[in-house]
């Protein structure tokens, strides 16, 4: 059934204050709470803090009785299925009952199992009258939080590349010189989605070229996202740059102990050993790893070595492709890749939306919808 | 001064008038002609036909009188100057003139050495109103037939680079395979700009390696652009399927009289000797003699090599690339250039626009507006 209009509007709405959290919440979703009446009257209006900070729904409820409204009888807007277990906080839809909140209408569900129906099927024994949204809503909610959907429901996190290249698909010319082969602007944006994300991720190679620190510094950020390096043989120098900002910094490896382990230790590094079976970083225990750690999107920003394994491996759910009006001819490619004997053997993806940042283009594509 | 309303309506439908005439009007510009009174009545519309017939003018006076419309004191909004001089046709300001037209709006000023500004001057001289168009229509009429002003005025053909490619710049695999990295409707759409062209231009290497037709076949057309083909050694067969088509296909080489010149002659292809000073051939003069024989646009769908050397020279106008949502990794590049040792030596163009054609996307860039 489609939601009434002001039904619409109000998750809308909602929708707009949880995306003002991004970059806030993780490893929680991003969740946006409207508390109002039927006739168009709103209370309250809140957004999902820190973790171990309030949710969305207690968000509202304490700007509806800062500003002296009763919500009695009210209706509560939430962008995600209201949490019915106790966890760092009690669960959002005691506290929803408890405020005499009459009917709440949901985007979607929560795909966390503690959750999943539970929170839905608490309000409705409480009496509280419970709608769920429409198709549209419910992907756009989805869409917000699809790194929490991702790491939820198939335990690894989205795994978005990003790609900075010329129009001829090369990220730097032979001689390794790449700064910079896009934009200002670009380069801002790209800093943008690095936000979004729990972690940022690096190979080895990339390291030793370009010494990335991997933080967010182009645009305002609450929470940096963790780093994380692929480095099967432990060659990351204790002075790398990607160590020094606050925050941790994981080094995934497959060697075996040794003085340059115990420096990077001292540097501040995470070591963890995960082997794969061709003497390489074994990347799917990579991401069950991020997972558990409560990663949601996991920023890549890697050479074609580590890019191609990603890809070969089917890791890859998003590209984000920043494209140069250039051409460069000779140069370093996107990713390793083939030799494939034919056009099938390539990696196939979708456009998703092709948007000008500055001169450059942003290309953003996806293998399959979630 | 900017246009009164009525004008811009009359022009910008003239201009769709001339758009409907792409593909006809070759060596000639592409015109439209509306002809009407100032309260609105529309008397007649026209659009130039092929060469040697009538210009839109005379169409358009013709459709009135068709009509049984009296044109006396009326309006004729035409999207170029109206031509002064007798070439094949007689001169249209002359025609407008008998049919006592007293007003004359003209989106731009003609380029062509013997029309330039002598339309105006004798349209006035018989005591017609003569206006100019805006900046804005000036530029969309300019754009219409951007391969007639830049054989006029440069003296060489708009040089419009075509290029279908995976996102990550591959134009094909290791192997050569390249059918196909795009889809059915970036296929179709490479065909609607084959037909904009005079000249539909490739390489040897292109010819032996994909034997193409290089004719316009996936949409219809009236003429078909000539071909023809860079090929320094003279190593055409001449079974090559490029000969085949109707119409004409040069040859252009840097190659001794040899048997093999006398088969490609006798199998119907145009040979011109072009040698540069790198035993290549002189691309400039290639360029040249294509204005010389009436080609405005000239349409390239090469590989890497003579992009390359197109690029290098200086000649790309503007990049039509097809952009496939598809990572191959290994393959041939778009253009062979470099090695360069800074960022600085790329070729720099600007993005005009990106198009989602099917699955795959058009970007659009030019390297500096005419």
């Amino acid at each position: 059934m489609p939601l009434a209009p002001l039904d619409r509007t109000r998750l809308l709405e909602a929708l707009a204050l949880a995306e003002g959290s991004i970059g806030l919440t993780d490893p929680n979703p991003r969740v946006g709470c409207v508390i109002g009446h039927d006739d168009g009257r709103v209370l309250g209006r809140g957004a999902t803090q820190r973790a171990g900070q309030a949710h969305a729904e207690v968000m509202a409820l304490r700007d509806a009785a800062a500003a002296g409204h009763d919500t009695r009888g009210a209706t509560a807007w939430v962008t995600l299925e209201p949490c019915a277990h106790h966890g760092r906080t009690p669960p959002c839809c005691d506290a929803l009952v408890a405020a005499g909140i009459a009917r709440v209408v949901v985007a979607v569900g929560d795909p966390f199992p503690q959750v999943a129906g539970a929170g839905i099927t608490r309000l409705r024994a409480a009496g509280v009258q419970v709608e769920l949204g429409d198709e549209d809503i419910a992907a756009a909610a989805r869409e917000l939080n699809i790194g929490f959907f991702s790491r939820v429901e198939r335990g690894r996190p989205w795994l978005r590349m990003k790609i900075a290249a010329s129009l001829d698909g090369r990220t730097a010319l032979p001689n390794g010189a790449s700064q910079w082969i896009t934009g200002e602007a670009a380069r801002t944006d790209g800093h943008a989605w690095r936000r979004r994300a729990g972690c940022v991720l690096t190979g080895i190679g990339t390291v030793l070229d370009d010494d990335p620190r991997l933080d967010v510094r182009r645009v305002p950020t609450v929470l940096q996202p963790m780093r994380a390096v692929m480095d099967s043989g432990l060659r990351l120098p204790a002075g790398a740059r990607v160590l020094a900002p606050p925050g941790r910094c994981l080094v995934f490896h497959a060697a075996p102990a040794s003085p340059a382990a115990a420096a990077l230790t001292a540097a501040g590094a995470e070591l963890h050993a995960r082997p794969g079976t061709d003497g390489r970083v074994d990347a799917p225990a990579v991401l069950a790893d991020l997972a558990a750690l409560g990663v949601n999107e996991l920023h890549v920003e890697a050479g074609a070595r580590l890019n191609g394994a990603l890809l070969a491996a089917g890791l890859v759910d998003e590209l984000l492709v920043y494209t140069a009006p250039l051409l460069l001819g000779e140069g370093r490619p996107m990713a390793a890749l083939g030799p494939f004997e034919t056009l099938a053997q390539g990696h196939r993806y979708g456009f998703v939306d092709a948007t000008p940042v500055g001169e450059d283009l942003r290309l953003r594509l996806r293998r399959a919808a979630m």
